[in-house]
């Protein structure tokens, strides 16, 4: 592991839509490898692999730049997801237990690009209610068609 | 003002279902009033004035607890909603533009119980495309609805 004047920069990737606790979690492990996290957001644009966030690429940076685990938080590129990489030379990059890439596939083009960081593929956390974007959807989802089922007060 | 050794205690309240950068400004502008702020965060059986939160207690203080301008958040008090306001002794209360609370009744109560906290009610945010859980919500109903809409791949 290349080491920036005895301080370990950790970059973690990701979506960050409708914030909770499994994003809080896949942070503070990743802040906890090195000194400095840097988050890289995914644009709208280049969220391809799930369905479409539901908030605006502008508000998901803003709100994972707000926690206190994180030192900076930048959008990805929309090109090329490896030139912000290149840009913030990262120590540690972490993948959450859940993200689609490939670490090996990961770790050749970062060799191609001449990227010495280390990749590290993080654990799953503990069971919590509601931590996924997918589950908080499927909630409002249900409670909406309960309330539709419900019969009104007038009747 | 009662000052506490030179230090100002700011307490903020509220549900932060689905938390947005409404939220964070709220937050951020209650901090700048004062050098600690607090968040007393609503308990689910007692959000009673509009629909019940999608996250539960646990989670949402936990997501207030990780932003970077909160030094504590506490759940708030199933039957009496001043009793922590008791315990924490703040010198500033405030409430975000679209609280229920009348100010004047509040300050009332407050005075009865001997709390010697200024009230202060804080201007609207910016606009802001996602900025209250209510519009989160409906653009996820709203999306569904398309979802539905749309013929599936193979009609």
């Amino acid at each position: 592991m290349r080491m920036r004047a005895g301080s370990i920069r950790v970059l973690a990737t990701g979506t960050f839509d409708l914030l909770h606790p499994g994003h809080l979690f896949y942070l503070e492990q990743s802040r906890a490898l090195g000194d400095e996290l840097v988050v890289i957001v995914a644009r709208d644009a280049n969220v391809k692999h799930k369905p479409r966030p539901i908030i605006p690429q502008d508000q998901r940076i803003l709100m994972v730049s707000a926690l206190k685990t994180v030192d900076r938080a930048v959008l990805g590129d929309e090109v090329d997801i490896f030139r912000p990489i290149e840009e913030l030379q990262p120590d540690i990059i972490t993948l959450g237990y859940d993200q689609h890439f490939d670490a090996v596939l990961l770790k050749e083009e970062l060799a191609t690009r001449g990227i010495e960081a280390e990749v590290v593929r993080l654990e799953e956390h503990d069971p919590c209610p509601l931590c996924s974007s997918r589950m908080i959807v499927a909630k409002i989802l249900e409670e909406r068609s309960l309330d539709e089922e419900r019969p009104s007060p007038s009747g």
